[in-house]
């Protein structure tokens, strides 16, 4: 975690030069508008048309790249993978990313979130452009200049499209063609920088547990003046069993056992962090928030990074059009989540939340969604070096060796069916606004990112490693 | 409240026979099938067409029928006004009922809620159909028979459309033209029996307090991994404040002095309430309550007629759609209310509330809704005699004085207004679902209505009251 010295010497790389890589700009705005037009939403069981088409133009565009391009469907949505390899390669990376994206219903969005549009200073706005589609076409576009060089490696793209549901198919993939996809390392781009100008490269991500609570006591609207007393309010008991759960004022945890399994931090990780150059006010900005519960930078850092969440995100039931209509609903459903840390597993947790619920609210019925390990590993002492150098060649700043609060299911799922060492290279600022609605990247990530990786893969490729 | 000395002798009433009742079966159909056919929704501001069309409506129907009719603006919705005059007239009957109707976008509605349909056994389905236009338009063609008797008594319909968003211009309205509206007694027909065959006459009704409160912690979505610990959570925080206002599994309420005006039942009036002929299946089996706080038909009706509510109608904001959406939502509303019982005031209550929201979540804003005062009133005892002998006549069954636990805002403004006393002769069964998808009517109810209405004017109009 500490800065690693320069495994390599500054080549002459022409053929990554600024110039070079912005007369590709046109090709990935291109390409970009045309990824977004697939409306990837993986949570949407009806989108299969949009999956196959996006699969089928991400493979014949690895194809017409020089790839071998294959699309291997699963149990649920495709996976897309692409290999160019050389005669005289000794070794393998594999590049994640994923073309899935988050549902696009905010009321917020100023325009349609899968018709790209491309503001001022190259912003493109639109559902995928950061969260994954941009930084997946731009490592193609590095592998494209990359050819020039004739490097003896090969390259493998992995593309998912069930990232945003938690990977349920992914690690089946993956054990099943697990000689087919070995590899010696794999980096990840799907993370978001601390801020502008604040390369991060996590080193840990939190897992995460999702969870819908239902109850039902009732079989249709009833009248609140005719029944109130007597009726039970499936809503109102849901608040109840909610704030049993976690004290949302302060976010504190109150499922008996739940933090067993977190591992401490200590003071140097502590210091870390605080050092890393996480800036409480851009932080705050980025995510547009109002107000937080805490602006310590210390605790901030703590709380994100490597305590456990617990979140609501949705009530359905009653009634939500305006005004008021007085009825007692007859059932509801409490959509939440928990983001957990090491040492915790999802298994463990939602058991323990089993038990809770079955004390205080035996009616409630829990039912689980997706179920994400956290993750959390020292990186390879040499790939973190060619890292930083790829960093500093994109961006001209060193990667702060942190944590990330998101989740990526298929993380855990590579390190246990590819036993290698996993990386991450993002390319998303928080203010690109990941699921949020008005979602955007840029052409100067875009393009950092293409001469980052293309420096990445020279130094995978060096002798140095 | 306890059983009266019938002051009438039964007169040969043969144009109330239900030969002739029966031959207006056809006119009552196409009648309520027109006036459900206009989505009277008081809560949506946008219906003022079908506002005014079922006003223009309602005093043609009433003029075709000999009153003088007016259709009064508001500050809101309009209230229609027929009256029918004797000339030899020495008192004068009000009849209330009110013509506006809850929202219908339930997705229960097996039909067209503003389509009515008839159903065999004589069945009218459709929203509005018993709450309240099915019990106004059989008043008007009990009227309709009454021209044969010629009786000596003045009889005016108020036909209000806003009971459903509380009557908040209703009262104004009264105070305007008290002179013209002045009348000797009031007859509400908007509340619902105990069960079929056991009519219900009650003396109080609760009272009502809407609120929204509403939370913002953010400008837009962000994502859960991203801001988790450290974002505020609007849904979380309103959770956990409901849950400090009331205990939702026993429905106590935790307000400081929420109950300090809330008048004891006594022993004498518990008994009452338990011998009304209240039946607890019944109860069940009629709202669709597949459970209950209590099955104790002591405690039970307790609860629905003497003692306040708090109630969540639902909890907007965050993801609604299928599965889980990983998101920290920016804001959020809780549409909540309370039903309040003698001598609770909603401004009382309101403060209250106020209070202790700002000491428990002072970032939340409450926004107050309807306010309803409660009504509880020892019926006059000559009319209490003749809406027990019209009960007899209409539907061979003595009414029980018991509460009702919904509120009739204008019940209370008529009371202060017109100062005279006010009586309730309720048309709808609990199974015919006010508020509730797929609200329906029958002949039955409508039919004994008219002989029952019949017969009680007629007892107006004679020498014993």
């Amino acid at each position: 975690m500490s800065p690693h010295a320069d495994p390599l010497t500054t080549d002459d790389l022409d053929w990554l030069a600024p110039a070079v890589v912005d007369a590709l700009r046109p090709t990935f705005e291109a390409w970009l508008a045309e990824a977004v037009a697939f409306p990837t939403v993986s949570l949407d069981a009806s989108a299969g048309p949009e999956m196959e088409g996006m699969a089928r133009w991400a493979a014949e565009r690895l194809r017409a790249e020089g790839a071998e391009a294959e699309v291997f469907e699963t149990a649920g949505w495709p996976v897309v993978v692409g290999t160019f390899r050389h005669p005289r390669a000794t070794r393998t990376v594999t590049l994640y990313h994923h073309l899935d994206v988050q549902p696009a219903n905010e009321p917020e969005w100023r325009s349609d979130p899968f018709r790209m549009t491309i503001e001022p200073g190259g912003v493109y706005r639109g559902r995928g452009t950061t969260d994954d589609k941009g930084p997946a076409l731009a490592a193609l576009l590095a592998v494209r200049l990359l050819k020039a060089a004739d490097l003896p490696l090969n390259i493998r793209f992995v593309w998912e499209l069930e990232e945003e549901i938690g990977s349920p198919n992914f690690e089946a993939f993956l054990a099943e063609h697990r000689e087919r996809l070995a590899t010696d390392s794999v980096l990840v781009s799907d993370t978001v920088w601390l801020s502008a100008g604040k390369p991060a490269a996590p080193v840990g991500l939190r897992g995460m547990l999702g969870v819908r609570l239902l109850l039902e006591t009732g079989t249709r609207d009833a009248h609140s003046g005719l029944v109130g007393g007597v009726a039970r309010n499936p809503l109102g008991e849901l608040c109840q069993l909610i704030s049993e759960i976690y004290e949302a004022r302060t976010g504190q945890i109150r499922i008996p056992g739940f933090h067993d399994e977190v591992r401490p931090l200590d003071d140097e990780q502590r210091e870390q962090f605080v050092a890393s150059g996480f800036d409480a006010g851009r932080f705050q900005a980025a995510h547009g928030l109002t107000c937080l519960r805490t602006h310590d930078p210390r605790e901030m850092t703590e709380r994100l990074w490597a305590r456990p969440t617990f979140e609501v995100h949705g009530l359905v039931g009653g009634y939500m059009g305006p005004g008021l209509k007085a009825i007692v609903p007859p059932r509801a459903e409490a959509k939440v989540s928990m983001r957990l840390v090491p040492d915790q597993h999802p298994e463990t947790i939602l058991e323990r939340l089993r038990a809770f619920v079955a004390e205080r609210a035996p009616d409630v019925r829990v039912e689980a969604g997706g179920m994400l390990e956290p993750f959390l590993d020292e990186p390879n002492e040499e790939l973190a070096g060619a890292l930083r150098v790829a960093m500093r060649f994109g961006f001209g700043a060193d990667p702060a060796w942190v944590r990330e609060g998101a989740s990526i299911g298929a993380v855990v799922q590579m390190q246990r069916q590819l036993g290698c060492p996993i990386l991450f290279l993002g390319l998303s600022l928080p203010e690109h606004g990941y699921h949020a609605p008005n979602e955007c990247f840029d052409w100067h990530m875009a393009s950092g990112g293409i001469r980052a990786l293309g420096r990445y893969l020279v130094a995978l490729a060096g002798p140095e490693i």
